[in-house]
């Protein structure tokens, strides 16, 4: 066994019935030591179960989406188990690494940094297509089916991974995603110093464009809270609405009246969410 | 109007249909101002509910129940009002307050200090009896039923408060809760500096003694979980086990295996607390 797939136990809790377990192991493409989260349900005691990757927004690490989104009671019940990574690579020493919320630690856009300093840490694309399922699958009792979520940032992760990977994911869904970072304050920060100047190096990374430009043809499943304080400014779901009419790519986008951005609102809806991958995931 | 009763809304979020709010007031009897949380299900838009009390322990505020305890939806389905009061007065500059993690602030155990300093400002049992439910019976739309939970140093304060104040709550539950502070190294060194050395004076804030001694004939409703980490040393249920017994006090404790002290496990289980306490309240 090679050292990435060395998994150490940080700590675990008995929840509803299964296990929320908090593992660290040493990252290859990110060169450094991660945790993640997975929730494994009572159904993992008797085989391998289905899995649901979540990704999380900016400032979070694996515990965010554990503690406040109330998801275990579903996967308990539906026999899916829940693995959500950390949002960067962590304790790297880039410089700059702490120094705004939307960028370095906290922040790693799931991309492959192309850029000095970043481009030898931050490179949480591979980490996530790679490295991180590889371990899962060998370690983990998953059964290879997967579906993928995320909220914020960790929607724009999810909905990329999926966009570029046709037929890997059986179903698709994000709270509140950056569903065109090239064209928002926080993306165009990001993918500047991540990726650099030249902005045909950014549609990889950006839903709109791949929707556009791509061969995915997936139903995409997106709630978003309209009284989002990042809606207008960051967000903008009309924009994913009109490029996946023009592109006749299955959408549903459901606004919620009155949520906002916080785990409240994801909490409120992720029992619709689970409940659609489930089905795909047991198909 | 009095200082005391003027709310200033301090956050709000939509959730499950409803409204988690988070509100600052000046207390009188803590002499400091104090934040508390409310969940209004969606039913309060139509009329005043009922009321649960939630409170926390050591190191919360109150904060961790509402993003952690997953009750929002139960809540919701059930027309159920739930506060989260914080667990001690705050920023009052008391000497050795913010010294350790179980005296002070984040640990006012729900007792009315005698001793110095902590005598001007830890009144927590005075502010939880009489103050802060009258600001929210005159501030919210509730209706006079209320039920009271907690966990921890918080379902000590549950119990305490529903064993002094018989016909008070409609029921009463808690989350391993410490069920004889007098005799365990938390209650003994919190009760050593807020009450003196006098154990006489402790009584009064101890369910066991409260059972032994008192009036209230109401269930007591506990889980804790056989894997907590402070089952043997802090929290002795069978303690209160005994006491009920020989005073044939109508006692329901579920042991629950594998779970721990956390926020998993109390989630694992608020749906069976907030079933229970919807039952005696719409009764």
């Amino acid at each position: 066994m090679s050292m990435s797939e060395t998994l150490e136990l940080v700590s675990e809790n008995r929840s509803f019935g299964g296990w929320h377990k908090r593992y660290r192991h040493y990252s290859r493409a990110l060169d450094c030591d991660m945790i993640f989260a997975v929730y494994l349900p009572p159904q993992a005691e008797e085989g391998r179960v289905p899995l649901l990757w979540w990704l999380s927004g900016l400032t979070c690490n694996d515990e965010n989406f554990m503690q406040k989104a109330g998801a275990q009671r579903l996967a308990a019940e539906l026999g899916v188990a829940i693995v959500c990574p950390d949002t960067s690579p962590r304790g790297t020493a880039v410089p700059g690494e702490h120094g705004s919320y939307d960028l370095g630690s906290g922040a790693g856009f799931y991309v492959n940094a192309t850029q000095t300093p970043w481009k030898t840490h931050y490179r949480m694309y591979d980490y996530l297509v790679e490295e991180l399922p590889s371990v899962v699958r060998l370690r983990l009792p998953v059964n290879g089916r997967e579906s993928i979520s995320g909220h914020s940032m960790g929607g724009h992760g999810a909905l990329i991974l999926a966009l570029r990977h046709p037929g890997r994911f059986r179903s698709v869904s994000a709270f509140s995603p950056m569903v065109n970072p090239m064209e928002c304050p926080w993306g165009k920060k990001a993918f500047t110093h991540y990726l650099g100047d030249d902005v045909s190096s950014w549609r990889q990374y950006d839903a709109c464009e791949l929707v556009a430009n791509g061969a995915s043809r997936q139903r995409l499943f997106i709630d978003q809270g309209e009284s989002d304080q990042f809606l207008e400014e960051q967000l903008k779901p009309e924009r994913l609405e009109q490029v996946c009419q023009e592109h006749d790519h299955p959408l549903t986008l459901r606004r919620q009246p009155g949520y906002d951005h916080s785990y409240f609102f994801v909490a409120s809806f992720i029992e619709d969410h689970l409940r659609y991958h489930a089905e795909h995931l047991y198909k």
